[in-house]
């Protein structure tokens, strides 16, 4: 029998599962349901600033399994590239302001009219590569997240996890991973891949996909409404000796996003105890 | 300078890309036009029947690059299993009937309720398998087409040049490969896997990738409207050898289906001569 009061203890809430939301809502609406870990994205943070932000969630005593997210590292021009760094590195002071324990980065995709996609590869790494020393200084872990290949036009052009590991072993310490099921599910080389991952597997995310999926971007699953084998996957994962929390990240613009964040909370913890 | 003449004789239309037309007026569109090459779907060539198809086909002196399409391997029983292989069968026919240079087979998704994603992996090899006698007895060579990954659960669960690849590498003679630019254009590792295609790549289609893509399955673009460095995908595809006709395949319910379909000819022509 599976031990419920352990897996609740490694779910964690990403706040755009919640997107209604403040970071003092998430904090609390976390506190009420037992939950323990805590994933969020740079804009709740922001909007009370680090430092009350990091009293906040010291206070209330959840884990921050990471910090959603840097990186957009392509740029058409060197000024561009420029600022992407800068703000690469505010994110850094936030992650680290907050206690995250990495940094999510999604790699950017092409910039507007270039059709380089190697060249973009490059620009990701050059990006990465310049980032790292002040992640390391920080003590913030950077974790890339491959994204579907459906976003490698705009969004992201890391697309495989094996990419992912590429860069990890090009670029070393500091560097790790974010695995999130949804982008990587159809992946025929993945088990070998998370295998190949291993200790760099920072973060884990979890949602479902859809079928029919409506939307590119904003049609992500519950997990248990969607066809991904997310216990399988979280074999895998914790295969490796991973045994952090596991973060349900779910963008939904016509369904769950508009339902009341407490009774999406609540099925959250009922969906982690049972299918996840 | 290019060759012009030369690149217009290499121009094969698909029918999914003049949707509102039959065979009849595809051959004759095609004929006006000046393009030597088309790409059929099943329904056209089952609405006028194998045979007179046929004789249109060849009065015309058209090339058939390829019958689209067979394949949808994975099913929740054996009866659904045998289905797919009679069907399968009937496209080998179709395709011997016109004189096609391939049938071009997409994998299938996961079968009603399954997430078991290695399971329909096995069961398209074991399709694949089970067709290929059949298909090398009626000369009609197999090109297994890769689809865009974000197609895994519902349409292909065959996402990667490499996947196909290896399953040629198994199947062997009979088995190839058919490249379309908008499935796997993302793809890192795609430069090397072109390159162990080789011979086997039967078939070469393209459209163009759109930002933004509105919908996952009827947004495509055409030649020239999207990110797809397509003049270095067809370098690296007739690196291979590959002298075959380029297909435009377009599928796009909110624009160029509702075009008339000699205009969508004409642009076809004009992008294959400049930006393919």
């Amino acid at each position: 029998m599976r031990d419920l009061s352990r897996d609740k203890s490694l779910l964690a809430i990403n706040s755009a599962t919640v997107k209604p939301w403040t970071l003092e809502q998430l904090v609390e609406g976390c506190a009420r349901s037992g939950i323990t870990g805590i994933a969020p994205w740079r804009d709740i943070v922001q909007a009370v600033g680090i430092e009350k932000a990091g009293r906040m969630i010291r206070a209330a005593g959840l884990t921050v399994t990471c910090l959603c997210r840097g990186g957009m590292f392509p740029a058409a021009d060197a000024a561009g590239r420029r600022a992407a760094l800068d703000d690469n590195r505010r994110a850094v002071d936030e992650a680290a302001g907050i206690g995250a324990r990495s940094l999510v980065l999604i790699a950017g995709g092409l910039p507007k009219g270039s059709k380089d996609l190697a060249g973009a590869h490059e620009q990701v790494r050059d990006g990465l590569a310049a980032l790292l020393p002040y992640a390391r200084d920080a003590g913030v872990p950077l974790a890339i997240e491959p994204l579907h290949p459906m976003y490698a036009a705009d969004r992201a052009c890391v697309n495989t996890l094996a990419h992912a590991n590429d860069l990890c072993d090009e670029l070393g310490e500091g560097m790790g991973v974010a695995v999130d099921a949804y982008h990587v599910w159809w992946d025929p080389d993945l088990p070998r891949q998370i295998e190949r991952a291993g200790s760099r597997i920072l973060t884990y995310h979890v949602c479902d996909w859809l079928v029919p999926t409506r939307d590119l971007l904003l049609d992500r699953g519950m997990p248990g409404d969607g066809v991904i084998d997310l216990p399988g996957l979280r074999r895998m994962v914790e295969a490796t000796g991973y045994d952090g929390h596991i973060d349900v990240e779910i963008f939904s613009a016509e369904n769950w996003w508009k339902r009341e964040p407490g009774e999406v909370l609540r099925i959250c913890v009922e969906r982690h105890q049972t299918v996840v």
